[in-house]
């Protein structure tokens, strides 16, 4: 379908269901696309880092886009991360993303390497000049140990190399400049990564957000949304706090045990377990999984944000 | 042919010559296999850092090894990193490089993700289960963003997962450490990553070095390491310290145009150039080339080193 | 005079104007506290980083708080920094400042020592159980390189250690959880020390705001802290991305010939002396002045503001 | 008494003895002092980072070089750190351990403020022309959080800024920088701060060593310092190798408990005290002290190096 320009609203980072044997369980994909689209998101973006593109092999990444692309590609834009380490990676998976049905990529800065803001340029440039649909830029320091900096995504954005920026940097301050300095830029959207200020990114001129939690609780931050368009500040912020409570189930595994992703990745897909929505809650290797104390206690936040 | 156990010597990790439109140059690459074989080396390790392994596509990589393996295959044992983010991205790669024909892979703890040392022994078990050929630890905070710990690798040394350590974090006393828990444990392989320090690690009990300007200069380390083992330490001092100054040609590109990749990889293939061993110096995308003037100074280091 | 309880509203880090030879220039420094007060601010704090607390010998420090509480200390609460490694440090500088008349004291968690959370919170303890004066937490992760967790915050609010937080972290998310969890505790005190994202901080339940460029333009923040607080959102917006667009001034310094103190704080003093506030645009040493063109540049930023 | 051209030896930052109620133990001090002394060792170095100097109050830290020069002061040269975050206030502290005595200064680079290489340079030298006595870099980035590139020290030691670095970096690559590069600078004395590659250092060129374990097995380095300076580089390796599991009390704290600098200087002061040469093993606060089971352990560690 034609790509929004610019995107804007709810665009969870659809997690990917694992069968036990660690395979992409489709059905199970599915059912939650369907709850995504149910509950009213405005686009779905495969691929990205809450969906464990990290974890998942080349075939798998693959299955993943054509079927949510089968699935749903007429009623909604499907963006489809192309995460790797340097360009000529990334190009095979904007090849592989685009040849399976996805309406845009996402693309972070270089990683694993020692890199340069030039060479971040040149990067997006390249791979924008072989694109066959939009690219967007997604800043996420806490995986590729860089920033991307303000005005060089805003002279990407002016040149049209880049179609948007998914910010999951946490630095609202440095978001504000882009949303500030692409106003002029109408066409070019602004999207948090954040799931704990929304309203605050919304309010101050974001285009929409892409938030892993909307997984989990799609209904709420498409309310949030809402009625930060509304321009009903008081609700909306009732309604972001109610998420921000929500959002803590994320710390459910014991730091002792395990690192960051198998903790939230664990207990995003032990929610959508819970919930009745995916099969199984596996998580892929080498991630720990969370263990039936932890996962109670994924089931309490559900419980008092009311989605039990 | 067979894994030496324990491997020691100096084990370059090879340079990837291009062509000018950044495809593998065959003939290049062979030249600097032949290269770094008459100077003596006692293995090869294709598709590491300074291998550009970062840069390289799937085809590309499955080439490197293929080629270096059909060429040398019998007289020197070829390793192949294996590197990816995770371990079933990580396993895709071990199942190539080893059909491609590589006699140990080497593999360095997931990153992207936010991970913790639980995870990163589950990495290597998971590997090791799987791999046909030994499996060797590559510690590379620079890249990772994790430190591999010492009690870590001597428990997986130890337990058989591992065949040995690659160890490019520039801490000498964590090597150490590592070194000396490994005296029991003689089929155990300890590798110091580093130019500099290569006396000193051998001094210390390291089983050998796999530094990347033994594309450039084999013939010295072969000296440097036979120096050492002879005990000829203060000759070993010297050869060491005329390394020292020809790595600095590494510094040759400027920091405000370009990263310490860039740098560093584009200064060893202009080396490589203008010895005459390799027909282009372009290193891949996004790296930014090194100018004529930069070009320039790599090219005293070669004559102060008497390498012209 | 009686701390406020909770403080709320514009509390400028009050700069400290230095002589051309880098002493404490008191007539300078108690116009710019007349500015301050004139422009309707509602606290002051002295020997913040803003202030060159790090730079300030002792004597220098406790002539700033006297001056300082002499001159306005029955028209507004003082609140000065005790800003040292560790706990017996720190101590003294609390011993001292209360002597000079300050109305709180704000600290950081220590730092060049390898830290803890338990140490930190042993740490506020301590300092509290000793100050004649309430204790506000500086959480300011870019000069202590830890972060306040937003847990440990909110434990020592409850049991009355902390009298309130100033949070120049940069991370709104967390911030928010330190306001929705202290929304129990009256007397508490959350506040940003952010210059951008004021209105942001607000919105979500902050009591107030101590941003450095506040010396610059206190009227600017004082006018966004009305607007609100009356809840004229569109406005307040528009009045924050003014500030925002003054406070590039911030990089009027070259990076390449000095550090990113040196740049903001030389451009606030440059803007002052510019403004004719205070005598000299001096910093402390080691810091590297502005050049002609670069404080020229800190002009133009000051006039697209209206300010000069 | 002179201060020697080049330092060389073995200086250990001697350890500060606290009473129970954390005031400066100078009897147990004076002890420590007899106690190194006895082991033979080259210099002292009071006020560094092993004697707790960040916790130290102004107070404490002059009494400690008064006393130390006064007990011993004829016989050794006493070398006092004067760490503080910036230019004046290590001029502050550079003032008084001068009138109390100190032979030489140790100084950082800037902290807690965001600094620059030109700034570090501007520090050293404004500090060298107001010293009295001789200047010793010492960097420490664990602490301090920015590196000392080897080409300023070098600048820095060629214009006769420095007398010396203390290296506590652990890049034994960069430290070689400077050992090489200032070999025609007879004068200038390169000492490294590690405990664990003493005898790397010395082979490579160095000086001396600083290590903190020194207060603990200050025969131990003696010997070793003896032993690499007869070239009897087997015997050395095998002390060294015996003081790196000894080395291994740092650990001796639980990090879920305490950061590291409670269990490494908290285990250095269990030694002192299980030898019998301070009254109490008290650390300074907010540090937490060893449980009974840690304390043993550091017992089993000196048992096990033949020290108890």
């Amino acid at each position: 379908m034609t790509f929004p320009s610019p995107l804007t609203g709810v665009v969870p980072p659809v997690c990917t269901p694992l069968t036990p044997d660690r395979e992409v369980d489709v059905p199970s994909l599915l059912r939650l696309v369907d709850h995504l689209v149910e509950g009213g998101v405005h686009a779905l973006f495969v691929l990205g880092s809450s969906s464990e593109a990290a974890y998942l092999r080349d075939r798998q990444r693959r299955l993943v886009v054509e079927s949510v692309v089968a699935h749903v590609g007429r009623q909604l834009p499907v963006l489809a991360g192309a995460i790797d380490m340097t360009t000529p990676r990334v190009l095979d998976h904007v090849e592989a993303v685009t040849a399976a049905g996805a309406d845009a990529v996402v693309v972070t800065a270089p990683f694993y390497t020692r890199t340069h803001p030039a060479e971040i340029a040149r990067h997006f440039r390249l791979i924008a000049a072989a694109s066959p649909v939009p690219v967007i830029a997604y800043d996420i320091p806490v995986a590729v140990h860089s920033k991307l900096p303000a005005d060089l995504v805003l002279e990407l954005a002016a040149d049209g190399t880049l179609a948007g920026l998914k910010d999951s940097s946490g630095d609202l301050a440095g978001f504000r400049e882009v949303v500030t300095g692409a106003r002029g830029l109408p066409r070019f959207s602004v999207l948090t990564g954040s799931e704990l200020v929304v309203d605050s990114a919304l309010a101050l001129g974001a285009d929409g957000a892409v938030p892993g939690l909307a997984n989990v609780d799609p209904h709420g931050y498409v309310r949030l949304d809402r009625l930060c368009r509304a321009g009903d500040r008081e609700r909306a912020r009732a309604e972001q706090e109610r998420l921000c409570a929500l959002f803590k189930l994320v710390g459910a595994g014991d730091p002792a045990r395990m690192g960051g992703s198998s903790s939230a990745l664990g207990a995003f897909k032990a929610a959508l377990h819970l919930r009745g929505i995916i099969d199984c809650p596996a998580t892929a290797e080498p991630q720990v999984p969370l263990s039936p104390e932890e996962t109670e206690r994924v089931g309490k936040f559900l419980a008092a944000a009311g989605l039990l």
